[in-house]
């Protein structure tokens, strides 16, 4: 699949920290900046999916991990990092001013810290929704869901007719966080997506929502291109998400499917759905030994990891830390992590 | 206490190799040169136990570990290397000779990769256990027993009722590894001690009893004082241990009850006994973070561990290995270093 057209710019949000990948994850190294699956980081993956050189490639993220983010980041690529984490909505927007400024008449918007098995497959997608938002529209990728997951926002198309939904696939609305009921429904009704965080767009498009839904955003991002200070008019913008701030109040948002093998690695149990099945789980290790033991979560690269007798549980070996907890526990690693705070151990977050 | 008389050497055996112990112990780096419970490593424990200045402690250790046993052994001790491990007996016998040759009277074994809790208790023991020996009887050294323990050997003293045991010490018999129900009615009869390879004699009576009970390694030791090469006369002694091949069949064994909180750690779980309990169970670690965890053995000193709803757990990490298991399979651990070796990995081993 050849670059998006040369006008087109991508910005790669990697300000998250991913706290759920701890002891891995920390303050200073983000989940972007690992190899959670033994290959290549997360947040090289995410440049090399950009569909556009690395010159045409912005990568914003927070103080606290801009050397992890830079030291992982590919040559070439522009990394900026912002004042403080304010939510999507204001990244996004200095994203359109630096695109601006650079020439560029329209980006995507990735995330840092995603998976997509079917590279190729993607690429395509891009370079659909990249064509759809030439017309004007904001155009979000969704994901078509394999699971009632409450977690995720959800988008459901304009129900319209399958056919008349791949035309001009219009968003009839957005579905933040559903209960399971709806969530099955949903998931059910066959044509709802999962909103991915991933976006293509005209940037006069996108400045002209901003004055719509985001007024303070976008005279913030005026001032910006009259020589403001950046500290200054990061204060002043929405701390909100794209989507709550801007695209549900949008009239026109368009989405482009794409089944292309998505996981967001929401946690170390994703890597189920990422690696394949092997002796006692799955395991990113040097040599895995297991006797009478199953489905395990390893990642201790470098390790020969030796399991015996033990079944369900989640083993996180770091240089300076280790942890191992029951697999079903894998989102209290958050509260495990607070009490590590807690206590004073703060060198080890 | 005060050093053992002058005329007194110790020999330390240190030719075990510990395999209960990986992925800490390996080929190279036995049981004994291992920090088990974070304080000095096993051997250099032995060698201060012993009573004697380094200068008339001798260690023996076989070829694949003495390496290990030379970096970890006291300045000034003497290290030897026996040419291939044979058992308590021949090196026992060729202690013997060292100790003679060095112009020593007599000597206490002892071996290196156990554990006192009162040192200063079992200097005192052993003190009196040489002087039980200046009688020319072979003295052991009996631990009082805490369980019915079924993979030791036990001690009868003679049955002539407390006080004259306590006089002269006279050991009825040995009992091999006994059955637990044999187990139990030892340890319900009050008298009976533990074996735990401890021993003091006068070389000239050890080598009247090898004589006697092992004549062909008594031949060796005879053709080792007239200048025949070591590796010849280690081929012709008897390969079996001290016990069975000597003291068994011996009429003169007293045996000097100590009772000092000695442990073979003979297995990871044993750390039970030997460190205080913590959060989450015992450790030796830099820290423990536990939640909804207990009666864990983790060593993985230098690191924080975070345990996370894991009970009855075995973790022990290596630089270069990782080792997860049910508490209840810590024996076992043998049959996943066979396994690993099966598997061609035995840089591992």
């Amino acid at each position: 699949v050849s670059h998006l057209p040369e006008d087109t710019w991508a910005l790669v949000l990697a300000g998250g920290r991913g706290t759920r990948f701890w002891p891995l994850s920390r303050r200073a190294l983000p989940k972007q900046c690992l190899s959670l699956d033994g290959g290549p980081t997360l947040l090289e993956r995410a440049v090399a999916r950009a569909g556009v050189p690395v010159e045409r490639v912005i990568v914003v993220t927070g103080p606290d991990m801009a050397d992890a983010v830079r030291a992982v980041a590919p040559a070439g690529v522009r990394v900026v990092v912002e004042p403080s984490g304010r939510n999507t909505s204001p990244a996004i927007a200095w994203g359109a001013h630096l695109v601006r400024q650079a020439g560029g008449q329209r980006f995507v918007v990735l995330p840092s810290d995603h998976l997509v098995a079917d590279e190729a497959r993607f690429a395509h997608d891009l370079h659909e929704a990249v064509a759809v938002a030439a017309g004007g529209a904001l155009v979000t990728l969704g994901v078509r869901p394999t699971r009632p997951e409450t977690a995720f926002g959800w988008i459901e198309p304009r129900a319209d007719g399958a056919a008349l939904v791949a035309r001009d696939r219009r968003v009839a609305r957005f579905v933040e966080k559903p209960p399971l009921a709806v969530a099955q429904e949903l998931l059910a009704g066959g044509t709802a997506l999962w909103n991915a965080g991933m976006f293509a767009w005209r940037v006069d498009a996108l400045l002209d929502a901003y004055a719509r839904h985001l007024p303070r955003t976008r005279a913030a991002l005026d001032a910006l291109a009259d020589g403001a200070a950046l500290a200054e008019a990061w204060g002043a913008m929405d701390a909100t998400s794209i989507d709550y701030g801007v695209l549900e109040h949008h009239e026109d948002v368009r989405v482009v499917p794409v089944d292309v093998g998505w996981s967001d690695v929401g946690s170390w149990t994703a890597l189920d759905d990422v690696l394949p099945a092997g002796e006692g789980g799955v395991a990113v290790a040097q040599e895995v030994v297991a006797l009478d033991a199953g489905r395990n979560v390893v990642h201790a690269p470098g390790k020969l990891v030796a399991l015996l007798g033990v079944r369900d549980l989640l083993i996180v070996d770091a240089p300076d830390a280790l942890l191992v907890a029951r697999r079903d526990d894998a989102q209290a690693v958050r509260r495990l992590l607070e009490e590590v705070e807690r206590r004073g151990l703060g060198r080890y977050t």
